[in-house]
This record gives structure tokens, sequence and C-alpha cells, in this order.
């Protein structure tokens, strides 16, 4: 038996929630609920698996209050006011412990004398931090990272493995940053030329706020001067693009591959989706939703969700779409009056109604 | 004279076609049809080349078997059912070697004592290979690579410099993995939250079977639990976004910069072009084609090919391009509508007034 | 004092420009015109910004000659032909100087003993130089760089921390990489089969000619054979995917997630917007510019503007948008003359013929 084997009742317990059916029934661990077999916890998260709760075979299912079905035999619901984060302390309870970090200062890391590193501090192997640069208390530097010249990051921060921060940039307490990452490179900026573009020094830095998390193989630019600046809480996903100057509002949320231009500012709890492009320059007010691979040329408004290439407010996109989808019916009502129309000059020139056909 | 130099009829041999033409023309290289010079081979492989052919410059040219113009004098075409697949062997003939794999372990290497690394492995230099992990028979691990506590690399690997593997992720043998990429970083989830997101632990694994090949800069996700999985023969290009859960099928080919949002399934042998962005907690069915730039909101069935955003089926998309092309033309038939009927009204202005409906 | 500390005048004196307002007006940094406190520069590089003049704090700003408004008292202009290169000038007195490069190699760097590497070279920690691999006059390779076997990189180049180069690959002279940038990995090339895909190997490489420079994180595949040719003077912006056998033109600027199929070629002067999307075996002509997520599907001749996926010529886009928005008013006009024609039918059908007009 597992160590961590718990009954539907102790599930219930732990999230809060109270068990509809058989109380007693024991799981050793969470699946989906398309995966998940007797001895496994599975979860209602998003209504549209509703269907997928009777069929599956999780023995325990943490289902939101307003699910109506009764659990067959032999197994259990957990009914909660939020199935997703209960299932969240399920899967804690089972989930193996995360690494262990390594104390101190890992011997093949390359620190400069001059580095003030907290010495609750864990700098990972082959890592390299440079002169003036400071390491916060606990803060974590995972393997082959770089931390440049002057940069900084604060308390209680995780940089996992081959992440780069370049000279002078400041990072806040309990950031995260994954893998492959780069903070601080030089801004996209050039005089163009009759024989070719005359770089524009980047000479300002990246700023990023507490309680940041950047995902893997994200790009953040230096500001051409003054700061690229992303505000506390922000979370950002990976492989997106934020270019120099930038600042990403408190709270926002931007999902993978986005890309934001020189210059432009996001307002507090923007959501951006998949593959937004955001060119430069703009702003995007409070609240604003950006939908899956909209391409901003203008502001937006708080509040306001858009979509589309160039992106329109999204009920207008829709109405778009559906408008482009009745051309070939709008047509075929043109050429009918067009027939009408002739039938109808034919008997005024001719004189006579025209016969029936 | 090249070592390596072939006749016409040598090619010939290697690739199983006839020469039409000279046999004895020499080759010591390979070239595209456009820069090829007389002492170069050259190939067919795409019908839209068909015009290079007879002006090239190549000494010899691999054709496919319904090319019908001979080759000038001095020149020869071999002839085969597969040219693209024939030029491969004649490169391969010419190719530089491979670099040579150092064996063993570098010894700037940072490999954890209990970390099982096969005698036939080859660990590069600066590489971190951390307690618990597993690399097996013949693999190569690039310099400066990282692989997380627990970890697997199954035999006959490679993993080129610089990608980082997470803690309990497990690639399958034959897996090539191209500079840069990243397996295993944490999923993209937060519980939204008046004063800011919470982050959803995310304890599961990445799983890449056998055969499988990812490019540079490619970021793979870890579940939330469970796996992420890429199964057989995928394979998938640079830049590419696989996000938490996401079920890659077998043999699915993935292009460059396509995104994949958690949980979404594809099935196999789907195709994903550039650029292409999936919603989340979708189901791509078996050798479904995904045309560049769509944007996926909604399952796709089995075999369907769709384009667009939101994506449609493409003839549909083709449709609807041509309709909103044709707008200005069903514009200008309901403006000479309107003066005919207005004509007409006009008209029936002069006669007696039409009895009420 | 700050040691920096300029007056207008002198700002003046420096830029070429003449002073409107007072002269003496001393600054002691620069800041953008929204942000900019009495004692900072800032400048009006973008016409869109004209307003935030007169309102801003900055004590000294640069206006172009057309700029008419005269300065507060207290502030003063410094007028001149080109006020962002201007900004530039005084951006670069007021900056940090960069951070030092360390002379020699890095004792932590693992360089093979017949790699030639110049002794003004920079050779980063942990950084790996392998067997044949060459390194110019006062190039500076980061922390954590590989340079494979046989690979060149010219003289004054920087490579960033953390980024690969394949082996045989070619950097030209004064080549800037920034960090995580993959250079030289495997096109994506298969011979699909029934059971799996197999690879096709990819033996070219990359040369990257004089005076480009490559973003962060970008992708750079090697040829299938020949090479993957990154012209003089390309300016390639971060998150960037180049397939094998692309060439790009000279001059060229690729902005942030832009993807190029393989062999397509790019002219002269080409402008990719941010996430534009080429497909394979495409020419675009010199100087054309692709506009922001674009996606091509065939040539681009020279000097064109494109937009949209398809792409089509910019004009033929924007018509095309607004023929969408007006299909609303055209089924209104369509369900007018329907209503018209059945009263005329109606009338016809009860009346005497009309007369001939």
């Amino acid at each position: 038996m597992s160590r961590h084997e718990l009954t539907a009742a102790e599930v219930a317990d732990r999230v809060g929630g109270r068990v509809a059916g058989d109380g007693t029934v024991r799981i050793t661990g969470v699946e989906s609920l398309e995966a998940a077999a007797a001895h496994q916890l599975s979860f209602l998260g998003n209504p549209r698996y509703r269907g997928q709760v009777l069929p599956s075979q999780a023995g325990v299912v943490l289902v939101p209050e307003d699910f109506e079905a009764a659990p067959p035999a032999g197994r259990a619901w957990v009914v909660c006011r939020d199935p997703s984060a209960a299932f969240c302390a399920i899967v804690a309870h089972f989930a193996p412990p995360p690494p262990p970090v390594a104390p101190g200062r890992h011997p093949s890391a390359v620190i400069a004398a001059d580095a003030r590193v907290a010495e609750s501090a864990s700098i990972g192997a082959c890592a390299v931090i440079e002169p003036g640069a400071e390491i916060g208390e606990r803060t974590v530097i995972g393997a082959g990272c770089y931390i440049g010249h002057g940069a900084t990051v604060g308390a209680d921060g995780h940089l996992y493995p081959n992440v780069t921060v370049r000279e002078r940039c400041r990072l806040g307490e309990r950031v995260i940053v994954h893998s492959g990452t780069v903070i601080g490179s030089d801004g996209f900026g050039y005089v163009p030329g009759q024989d070719g573009h005359t770089k524009i020094p980047q000479v300002g830095i990246v700023q990023i706020d507490d309680d940041v998390e950047l995902g893997a193989l994200v790009a953040v630019d230096r500001a051409r001067f003054g700061r690229t600046w992303i505000r506390r809480g922000a979370k950002i996903d990976n492989l997106v693009q934020i270019a120099h100057n930038v600042v990403v509002g408190e709270h926002c949320l931007i999902v993978a591959q986005v890309g934001i231009a020189g210059s432009s500012r996001l307002g507090r709890g923007v959501i951006a989706a998949g593959q937004v492009g955001i060119a430069g320059h703009l702003t995007v007010g409070d609240g604003a939703t950006l939908m899956a691979q909209s391409g901003l040329s203008k502001d937006v408004p708080a509040g306001t969700a858009v979509m589309g290439t160039p992106a329109v407010e999204h009920r207008r996109y829709a109405r778009n779409l559906y408008n482009v989808g009745r051309i070939d019916e709008l047509a075929g009502r043109i050429k009918a009056l067009e027939a009408e129309v002739a039938d109808l000059k034919a008997r005024g020139a001719g004189g006579p109604p025209s016969k029936p056909a």
C-alpha cells in the first residue's frame, strides 16, 4: 500500500468538499477522466468533459456543485466549489518531491570575486556569474545559466538551466525563468542607409518585477534607453517575443508565441492568446483580451476583446465571418433579381405581359 | 582527381537507375540545378523546376521516368524512380564525414555519481548529468546539455549542444534533439485571482517515444500531471511550442513555429504546416493536414485539410477567398439593378396604381 | 554634478543642430517624452508623439526642422535634421560603458588543441571550441557558446553567451549573434514512407556574410547540400526561423518570429515584418515589403508590398477588408430590391403593359 493512499472521505477533508457515494473508495494517484483506473482520482474542471465523468473508471472524481448525476456503486464524487483547484491539492499530495536543490556554489560554476551571491543561494554547475552581479537569498541559478555584469536577481527566484541574463538587467523577488530564455538581448533598431543599416545602440535594461514567471525560450530585449518593463505578477508562456521598451502590465497573461513590438504598452490584466502579434507603439487597455493569432495595428480600449488581422472588436469579426459565408447566397439572389428585372423590362418593352414559361 | 569522383554510369549503378546520354561524364560533387557546373550532379525533385534541367550546366542530372527531353551532348541524365531519394545517396557519397564523436566522458562534464551513463555513450564538454539520470548505449549528449534528476535518454540518441531536459522526462531510442531545445519546462497554468495568478504545480513529465526528432529551440512543456507525449516517429521542426498534456501522434510532421495548446491531441500522421496554432483541448484526426498559419478552434476530422483562422475545410476557405474577391463585381451588379428598378418604377408611375396586396 | 552633464548648447554642438529657447538648460540623462523630468533630454522621433513635446517635462527636446511650436520658458529645443540619430549620439554620451571584455581564453573554456583562435579574441567561461574551428581577431565568444568542428567566425564578431554554431558553418566579419541562437542545426527533411519518415541527410552548411546581426533564439538550419546563406548586412530579429537552403539577401530586415521555409530566396533589402510566414521554394524580389503576419504562397515581385494569408498586394488586401465590411449594407440593398421587384411584378401582373421609355 502506498504511503500516500487516500480515501474519498480523506480527499473531501483535504479539499473542503463533501462525498457523494462511497467514502471508503481508495485512490493511489491521479489521472485524466479518460485514462483513470479504479484506484485513481480525476476531476471535472472543464464543462466540455462533463460527459466523461460517468464512463470514466476513476474511483473518485472531483465534481462541481452543479453536477447532478449520482456516482455508480463502488465509486465516489467529491463535490467541491472549485474542482480544478482541489485537484491541484491532490496532485501535490501524490507528486514526487521536486529535485533537491544543491546548496551553495557548484565548484564548476564561474563566479566573479566581486559578485554578491547570498549564502543561501544555489549556483549550478557551469553557471557563470559576472562581476558586480547580485543573487538574492534562497535563489536558485540553474546549471549553465549566465548572469551578466551588474545584473541582479532578487530573493526566492528560480532560473532553470541555460537561462541568459545580460548586463545590468534587474529581476525582482520570486521570479521564475524557464530554460533557454534570454533577458536583455539588444533591441532590434537600425538607422536605414544606402549602404546598409547602422545599429542603434541599445543601452537600456530589462526590469522584471516581483512574482513574474517567464516560460522557456522567451526573448526579452533590453531597451534602446530606459527599460523594457515586465510588471508584477505577469505570466509569460514559451517562445514569446518582447521587444525593446515594451511595458507588460501587472498580472498580464501572455500565451505562447506572442510577439510584442517595440514601445507598446499593455495595461493591467491583459490576456494575449497564442500567436498574437502587437505592432509597435500601441497601447492595450486594462483587461483587454486579444484572441489567438490576432494582429493589432491600433490601440485597444480597456476591457475589449479583439480578433483578426488587423484586429477588430470580436463581435465585428464574427459578423464579418458570417457575412463572408453568405456571399454565395447573396450572389444567387442578385442573379435571380437580374432575371426578374430582365423579365420586367422585356414585358415593358414589348407591350403585353410575357407568357409564363 | 577526387577520391570520391563518379561517372554517370557509376551513379546509375548506385541508385538503380539507367543512363540517358554519355555514361562517362564525371562528377565531383552536387549542386542545385541553377548553381551546378559541368563537374557536378543535380536532380529534378520538384516538378516546378522541370524547366531548369536543360538550361542547367550540371554534367549529370537525376530525372524521373516521365522526363522526356534528351540530354545535350556531353551531359547525361540518370533516370530513376525517385530522384530525390537517389540524390540523397549521392549527396551522402560526397558529404564530409560527420564530426567525430569523442568517446566517453569529457573531463569538464559534471556527472552525478549515481547517474547511469552507458560506457559507449559520449558526454560532451560542460554537460551536466544530474543524480538518477540514465543515458543509453552509444547516445551522444552534446556540450553544454543539461539532463535533469531521474531523466532518461534511450540508446542511440543524439542531443546536440545546449539542450535542456528537465527532471524525470523520458526519451526513447534513436531520439534526435537539436540545439537549444527545452524538454520538460513547466506548463503554463494558473488559477486566476483578484490579486494575481496562483501557479498550478506542473508535476507530470514529458515522454518522447522512439525515432522522434525535435528541431532547434523547441519547447515541450511537462504535463500538469501524467505526461505530455510525443509518439513514435513524429518529426518536429524548429521553434515549435508543445504545451502541457498534449499528445502528438505517431509519424506526425510538425513544421516550424507551430503552437499546440494544452491537452490537444493529434492523431497519427497529422501534418501541421508552418505557424499553425491549435487551441487547447482539441482533437485532430489521423492524417489531417493543417495548412500554413491556420488557427484551429475546433476538432478536425481524420483526413481533412483545413485552412484559415478559424480553420475551415480548405475548399470552403478557397471559396470564401474567391467570394471576397468578387464583392466589387456584386456591388456593381446591385447598383445596376437599382438603376434599372428605379427606371422601371419611373415608367410604372405613369400607369395605374397597383392594387394593395 | 554629473561628469556627463550637458547644456542644450552643448547638445546642439554635438549633433549639429541649433538651439531654440534657453541654451543653458542642463541635462544629466535621457528619457522618453512621457517620462522625462526637467534635467533630462528627450526627442521627437516619430510624428505620432508630436503632441507630447509641449506637455513633456523634458528640459531639452531634439525636434525636427518642421516642428514649429516654441519651447516654454526654462526649456529648450535642439532643432536638427534627424532627431532619432541625434538622440543616439546623446544616449551614447550618457550610457554606461559596455561590460569589459576579458582578454584571452577563460581557463574554464574547452578549446581544442588544433582550433585556431586569434590572440586578440576573447573566449568566455565554459565556452567550447571544437577541433579545426577558427576564431578571428578581436572576436568575442561569450560564456557557454559552442563552436563546432571546422566552423569559422571572422574578425570583430560578437557571439553573446549560449550561442551554438554547428560544424563547418562560416560566419564573416563583424557578425553579431545574440544569446540562445542556433546556427547550423539540421534542415527539416524526410522521405515519407508507410512505416515512418526517413531522415534526409543535411550535409550542407550555413554561410553568414559580413555585418549580419542575428537576434536571440534564432534558428538557422544548415543546407541539405550547399549552403543556407545570409548575405551581407542583413539584420534578423529574435525567434526567427530560417530553413535549409534559404537565401536572405543583402540588407534585408527580418522582424521577430518570421519563418522562411526551405529554398526560398529573398532579394536585396526585403523587409519582412513580424510573424510573416514564407512558404518553400519562393522568390521575393528586391525591396519587397511583407506586412506583419502575412503568409506568402507565391513569388512576390520586387518593390511590392503584400499582406494577408495568402498574401496579396496590400491595396487589394485593403480593398477586400473594406468590401467585407460592407456586406451587410449590400445585403440590405438586395433585400430592398427584392421588395421593389416584387412590388413591380405585382403591379405589372395587375395592370396594362408599361409604355416604352
